[in-house]
């Protein structure tokens, strides 16, 4: 047997997320039952770096598996394009130590969240970015990253619904926003996210980038730890899971 | 009454082409019961700069119909966004002279052709590029647009499915590639374009592109007039009418 690591993307548009559940088309039941085939029918369970929501997407995410088969990359990857759907995509294959783990060894994440701010909506790109109409204040967007980034308790930026009892204190090792034309691209890099946290802070900061709040409101929220205290849920469709390092 | 202008985009993948067909899902259909329904019922009858395939896209297509409506062209982007289907949308209105048709006016089209040269697709844009593997010999193929510009006839690079009887002599004023990494855009302007012309023009110069065919090979196929003599047809994924001229 081989432990083999899979980077792959998808499209999240018509997913119900990445882990598999009851009702509702994943990302995890469409790769087990493609492998599955792959190998004649024997089931293979994979584990992920973690999970994405519904409509969320990933150009990194990271999945393993053992198997007892020996195929070359491009291999792997022309077998299985033909038993996966169109939306679903091997981008890389690499074989990894038997211990190996694709979320525990995960040292760090990138999560990528993109707004197009124009009048009219990224018309090809619709199911990929948030749609804003109105102007946003980039600078003081920029600001709030500022006061985001380092080591804090984001108990106000993780979904109400988590089943995490633990700590709440994470580390955010870079918030940026990357501008170009329309498109504004929010960068994040950290050991490792809450529950819709990204999506979270997004929102809230394009709060204050609609200047409904002020700077001041973010280092506040976080002290609060009450997810009351901060803005909306920014749509999933922005949202890309981009690279998991390890 | 007054004649409105329509400038609209629609991604192609799920429609039948632009024209209303007994079966299938039209661009036509869905704007004329969009447009019927703001008009309380009353059948609105639109005309196209012309005809796209199945799966072809538009960046630029051209419509007009009349009405007794007066609205601004912000109040027909948002009536119609809420009635409209999410992959057509309207990207600018105005108003024309009683006598202006959106075809019969069309000064020039550009068509663009969007190749994706590299190993594994554009995973994002899957719907919007034709994925080609193999090396591409581009300036090959640039040598191949010259001889592809001016006026000639093109009954080679028109399908047989035609139902055109009269002339098919064409004038290409431009064709050329525009090259950005691994992304190759065909670009062709001209007076009028055969059914199919733009992707027989584009599946033939690939072959160039591949070495399967020498340049010699387009003035010998254009002397020829016979679709046999051009190369495949290529995808309609690739494919948008990017702009009409009046």
């Amino acid at each position: 047997m081989k432990r083999v690591r899979f980077k792959i993307e998808y499209d999240g548009t018509k997913f119900s997320g990445y882990q598999i559940q009851h009702n509702g088309r994943t990302v995890q039941e469409e790769l087990e039952k493609a492998l599955s085939k792959l190998h004649k029918g024997k089931p293979i369970k994979i584990s992920a770096s973690g999970r994405t929501d519904a409509g969320v997407h990933a150009k990194g995410q990271v999945i393993h598996f053992d198997t007892p088969l020996e195929l070359a990359e491009f291999n792997w990857k022309s077998a299985l394009s033909s038993l996966l759907p169109d939306d679903i995509q091997i981008a890389a294959v690499d074989e990894v130590d038997a211990d190996f783990h694709s979320r525990y060894d995960a040292r760090e994440k990138e999560y990528r969240y993109y707004v197009w701010n124009a009048q009219d909506p990224d018309f090809f790109r619709r199911h990929y970015t948030c749609h804003i109409r109105r102007a946003l204040n980039i600078e003081a967007m920029r600001d709030a990253c500022t006061l985001i980034e380092g080591e804090h308790d984001f108990t106000s930026f993780c979904s109400a619904k988590t089943n995490i009892k633990g700590s709440k204190v994470r580390t955010i090792t870079e918030a940026r926003i990357a501008a170009s034309g329309s498109e504004l691209v929010f960068i994040f890099k950290g050991t490792g996210f809450l529950y819709n946290m990204v999506r979270i802070l997004v929102g809230t900061i394009l709060e204050v980038g609609l200047e409904e709040r002020s700077i001041d409101d973010i280092p506040r929220i976080i002290q609060k730890r009450d997810r009351e205290a901060a803005g909306k849920t920014a749509p999933s469709r922005g949202l890309f899971l981009w690279k998991v390092d390890y």
